[in-house]
């Protein structure tokens, strides 16, 4: 078992804050993904809260301040489960930085990606029960986790528009895959935004201020940014570039692990698409030989709105080296674009180009 | 003046059925697209309808039938207006024939999309009038303008989901530009579906039936749909591709003009940008070198959620052959592809790759 009981072939890219990802294989053909294999994502020390001890403050723009403990929560609201997908802004960013060093980024692979059924209430009740005023355009979560990693040092935070709060689907979660929600994960209770990047999912959730504005937490008002090519991420201010949301259109190949020997001949390629908040998969393509022509993908039903679909081809691979590429089209028929070079932005977010595994076949 | 009052330089590329589209330049800068300038796409004759005998019939899974005339539609609902830009599926299919040849599909160029002010009802007020049942999932729309295109040949018809069909911004419009709606874009009453293909917003609008199922219309169910490139669209049997509802992302070059000769020295470029039903433009670049290295546009604000933005920046132009190059990026930081190759599909919709005008600068 490696550090915070998640399984010992993760990939970790940082100790601390604790970064790390599953190989793809470990991923694929399960629609909810075991905790063990869940990628965590932070900022900052993981915090260990005292369930009990632990309150829930609601302010800002609302006619009541609210202060609630764990019981209150489950004593005042309706439960709530959702299933649904978190992807980090960041990954696949090591499609980015194969084309350009990004300092100071990990180089996310394809699985900083999971599924998991989440349990709790619904922030749209708790903030019924606060009464958001007229005014309230974002609602703003706070947490406990500081990071040195923001400018200045601060505790994790960010925003979502109220439109978005508001939805059924957004919850304060204190329940993974049927189980008290790990702490490494947020627990007691973090916030579940689906189909937004994992940034909003805020962990270790101690407040939530409805406001006029967005966060102006370093992760909203500067991190989290998709900055043109050419600039200094060092010197960009706050509100500059495009603040990430809603998720954009991916998806991924995971069996064949990237970098596999295997036997030529029929093979299985599955993987993973999902089209972000409002938007749903329509096709997968598949290619083995580069995009000149395509094989369309057979794609499960999505088991919910909120939830990544699998895929599967059974192609016939090799002899020798093989280069298979997956795209994704939403129902728009807007399609994952080609090149990593033309998404290539200084802090890495974003990569939906083609995904591409390259294998050996025998 | 050209037929059905358009302007001289209107672009025809066929004059029974109707289509036709502007030259890029005459929708530069201009928020709004006056009348003459406005594209028209049709499937059949333009039928000729007597405003004081027309009815509409609202019927399906509902708890009422309606039969409404134009003074019933003024009278017993509340007036609504919305400013919305309307886009062919096939706009920009023209740098899709580039790549292939589209036989029997209009190569339109980047024209076949404009912006009105559009004054009527809310398609919401006339369901709520008429009760539609909990089975309700689509709303059909029918028209009398047969269409030979169709396989049979059957009169123009589609559906769109009741989730969209109770949206503020759907109506029933009787108006555009502040005059009644001319008869070569619907009158004496159209549906008007924001954010969506153009082929949902249906002209002489007869009839509206609430179902559990899509339209079964050619143009819904075999029509309008994006089909693998490899597939024979002759063979595509209802249900097959991808259909067709919400628009994607996309931007085009209005000024210069494509094939324009102009002076070399600093040159405005500008154009335009949507996202899409719920998604915002979020930034737009601008290329001299192919995509080499790009300059971010200046973006207008959207005067609201259904429109087009205009964008212009001032870049230094030859001497020589210049090509430009715009891209969009939306709010989940989903860029446009760069290859139309990429995108090409036996019916030559949807093409959202990198615009592109070639310039001569003396």
């Amino acid at each position: 078992m490696n550090v915070w009981g998640k399984r010992d072939d993760m990939v970790v890219h940082e100790r601390e804050p604790f970064n790390a990802e599953p190989p793809r294989i470990a991923l694929a053909g399960l629609p909810e993904t075991p905790v063990d294999t869940f990628y965590g994502r932070n900022h900052g020390p993981v915090p260990d809260i005292d369930a009990a001890a632990w309150r829930l403050r609601v302010d800002g723009l609302v006619e009541r301040v609210l202060e609630l403990s764990l019981d209150d929560l489950r004593a005042r609201f309706h439960a709530a489960e959702v299933v649904a997908t978190l992807e980090c802004a960041g990954n696949r960013r090591a499609g980015l930085t194969e084309v350009r060093d990004i300092p100071g980024e990990a180089a996310w692979g394809a699985g900083a990606i999971a599924t998991a059924r989440w349990s709790g209430v619904r922030l749209a009740d708790v903030l019924a029960a606060a009464g958001p005023a007229q005014q309230a355009r974002h609602i703003a979560f706070a947490a406990p986790d500081v990071s040195r990693l923001a400018d200045p040092p601060q505790p994790y935070g960010g925003s979502i528009p109220v439109g978005k709060a508001l939805g059924p689907e957004v919850l304060l979660a204190w329940s993974m895959n049927g189980r008290p929600l790990p702490r490494v994960h947020g627990g007691p209770v973090r916030v579940v935004v689906p189909g937004w990047i994992g940034a909003r999912s805020v962990k270790w959730l101690t407040g939530i201020t409805a406001q006029d504005q967005p966060s102006g937490n370093y992760f909203q008002a500067t991190a989290y940014r998709v900055l043109p090519a050419d600039a200094d991420p060092s010197k960009a201010g706050p509100g500059e570039g495009i603040s990430l949301g809603p998720l954009a259109l991916n998806c991924a190949v995971l069996s064949p692990e990237d970098g596999a020997c295997l036997p030529s001949g029929p093979t299985e390629i599955t993987g993973y698409a999902l089209a972000g908040d409002d938007r749903t998969v329509a096709r997968v393509d598949v290619s083995l030989d580069g995009g000149g022509s395509w094989v369309q993908a057979e794609l499960d039903e999505a088991p919910g709105p909120w939830v990544w679909q699998h895929w599967r081809t059974r192609l016939t691979l090799g002899p020798g080296a093989v280069e298979v590429t997956a795209r994704a089209w939403d129902c728009t028929a807007a399609a994952m674009p080609e090149s990593p070079a033309q998404l290539w932005n200084p802090k890495g977010y974003a990569n939906n180009s083609w995904d591409r595994v390259r294998l050996t076949c025998r």
